[in-house]
């Protein structure tokens, strides 16, 4: 691997990525899925580098795809969780940036339930940020991981997503996936839908480039890929964003009778963790189509990469 | 150490192991007690393999003794507990298992309330499965540890424990230590006699080839080691199993008057943590025949003795 | 480096320092501060020895301070919380420092809600015990991180500390870090003024050395530093020691009236995490005279002296 030329200190949300961007990463991702295949793990790219998990959102499988990341680049992990965190104690979160800073990590990975506060730390640390999820904007490592996912198994070479249809299902107005992912999808030339009940489809959202679809049927019919979205069953029994969780599933759903409509080489995506039965029918999330796992392995190697881009890390050191 | 040679893939009980493989945890142990009495306490054994530990009922010792035995092999090792694991977000045991092996870990280490877990996730994982505990079924490295304990200090020799009568008091029934332990024991040839209250002795458990008690004076009388077994104060308060901490504690506990009938040179053991004055008297819990803080420093060893023999370290790097 | 001589087994409190030795672990701070510093922020001083966090009082940021510390150090952190520890499972404290010594770590960090706890267990362990704040009683590392950041910031050289006037304002009674910095700092010859609420000072405190006074302004008058201690909130709602937040941010808050009153080179210190608009104001807080960011790294520098000390790493590996 030949050292990496980066221009981002950090990494806040897709937005600031080109398509070339982008794809660098994807390259690399490739590269660090080969580490984890190794006996043993483990490269010493980032030894003597503190990367800081701060979850002040729950989160299991994200930091823990994190921290497995640094661990085999060598780095030093520290997580630090919402509920063991000074918030209780009634710190501002800049204040909380501002004293980790002071005990020189070399990144931070922040998810927060807030938008847009990774990019207000970033703005006052020294250490490289890195968005793990910020609130309903952006988690842009997981369109990462969806893209190298889709790269892979669409037989996609480089960075030509051109004529690709990718439908994301689901209640889109409070996903940041669905944000990232459309962001990153369309930068790399793939043609998004949306799909979801009326009440979780964002105005205006036709301006970022997406088709938007009332029904599931529209959306995936003649779809490459298909990715459907956590619904959060907290929102559909507190609110009156949609009835019921059975309404949800039978018209939101991706059941067996709705997957006979896709493609015949049509995957199925989804972020984790996955209601089954909801979103998802057993059936479609363990049956041929499904590339959920692959997806998780991918986050890994995402992980790495950006964390490899980003960490200060001896070029050259890297997968050698 | 030569490298040794082990036939399971995982360890889910110790029902699966025979009297030789036990044996052979036990002689390997040996020799990791020694590395945790260095000065460095490290061998590079398990570089680069990744261990999770996946407790999704509370323990702080059984996780920290896992814990610890991962990094003196200088594994990487991760910890995901209860609180903070997507169980919240209400995903099955067998999403969280495989999203976790997507990330390519080398053994799984499960504590779950559930018994069967780890033998529900091993079908579903490449990675090593270590039970650390499974509802009331089995918790076969506290077995394994207290084995290691009983062969140092009756000055045992390979594993005979032909002649060795060891009694175990308290809440049978619902104790996955007492049963693991019924196991071990019993392959290895000692003799076990299990006490408790008539409403916590399970019924059948003769064929299992323990002799059954209704009264601590009779099981503990002429054996060579007791194993006093936690009582869930819980369990006496809120159900009818029986009446109240107190008249447990005057019926099953080991004072210092049932101690006097204890054969002079029995030693009695504790998985822990103590419910001091309950089940065991603080006096003999710090006494002389007391060895349960040595459990404890052969819990690490032993898990170490695992995880090498299942971490898929190279063969012959081990204690060098 | 050269290989430190030490004299004390565990650090339980300033009370059992000497200035000289004060001074010993602020020169050694120094040379870890630089270490931070590095893009390889790592020794090997400490590889193959384990340290404990056991935090049985939340706190984020000290426990990431000692775990940060260690990691730099190379040794092997394992952290330990009170919500997830077996203190809910109602083992007794001692019966947890031996089941932890059990397993032979190098180093146990207590932090605890009672006074007197490290103390405690210091006398049942083997390992080498760090108090990192107990009950009312002291907080050594935080005073001696203290003693290090004005040493700095006030250009003193070695231990003469002579002539300089510090002001600790708050909680006096409750406060263990007012305890260990009013030890700390009147051994190395500074003089020490503590204000606060009548109801929270402690009575015969003047014993120890200090100036009192009710009042803030007398108490900066003339000062080179004053520290700012955290009120805890809860202390004020639910107490009658004070009135309210806001008649307690009026009369024992640092605002920018009072602060004007401020000698022009003093420095401001707080041991965080800050109430912003109680005790201090939030533009003294991010302001020139504010020092409590180089705190933290110097909470860092200290810890790591302070392991370097009591861990038995090899002499001379330091910082090599």
């Amino acid at each position: 691997m030949t050292a990496a030329r980066w221009a981002h200190r950090h990494l806040l949300g897709i937005e600031d990525l080109s398509a070339e961007e982008i794809v660098q990463v994807l390259d690399l991702a490739e590269t660090f899925v080969e580490i984890s295949e190794r006996p043993i793990k483990k490269v010493p790219t980032l030894r003597g580098k503190t990367v800081i998990n701060l979850f002040l959102e729950p989160s299991t499988r994200t930091r823990t795809s994190f921290e497995i990341a640094a661990k085999r680049l060598s780095a030093d992990a520290i997580n630090i969780s919402g509920s063991t965190s000074s918030a209780v104690k009634g710190e501002t979160l800049l204040d909380t940036a501002r004293n980790l800073q002071a005990m020189a990590p070399d990144v931070i990975v922040l998810r927060h339930s807030s938008s847009g506060a990774p990019h207000f730390i970033a703005r006052h640390v020294g250490a490289a940020v890195i968005n793990a999820g910020d609130g309903t904007h952006e988690h842009p490592t997981q369109a990462l991981l969806d893209c190298a996912t889709l790269r892979k198994h669409k037989g996609l070479r480089g960075g030509s997503f051109a004529g690709l249809t990718v439908a994301i299902v689901g209640d889109i107005a409070h996903s940041r996936v669905a944000r990232s992912d459309l962001l990153a999808l369309t930068k790399l030339g793939a043609k998004v839908r949306l799909a979801g009940p009326r009440t979780m489809l964002p105005v205006g959202i036709e301006a970022m480039g997406a088709e938007v679809h009332e029904r599931v049927e529209t959306a995936i019919d003649g779809a490459d890929a298909v990715i459907m979205l956590r619904i959060q069953q907290e929102r559909l029994d507190k609110t009156s964003l949609f009835p019921n969780t059975r309404e949800y599933s039978r018209y939101f759903g991706l059941g067996l009778r709705m997957a006979a409509r896709l493609k015949p080489d049509a995957i199925v995506m989804h972020p984790g963790p996955i209601n089954r039965g909801v979103e998802l029918d057993p059936a479609i999330a363990d049956g041929e189509r499904s590339v959920i796992l692959d997806q998780v392995t991918y986050g890994v190697a995402v992980r790495m990469a950006l964390l490899y881009l980003l960490g200060g890390g001896a070029p050259g050191e890297a997968a050698a």
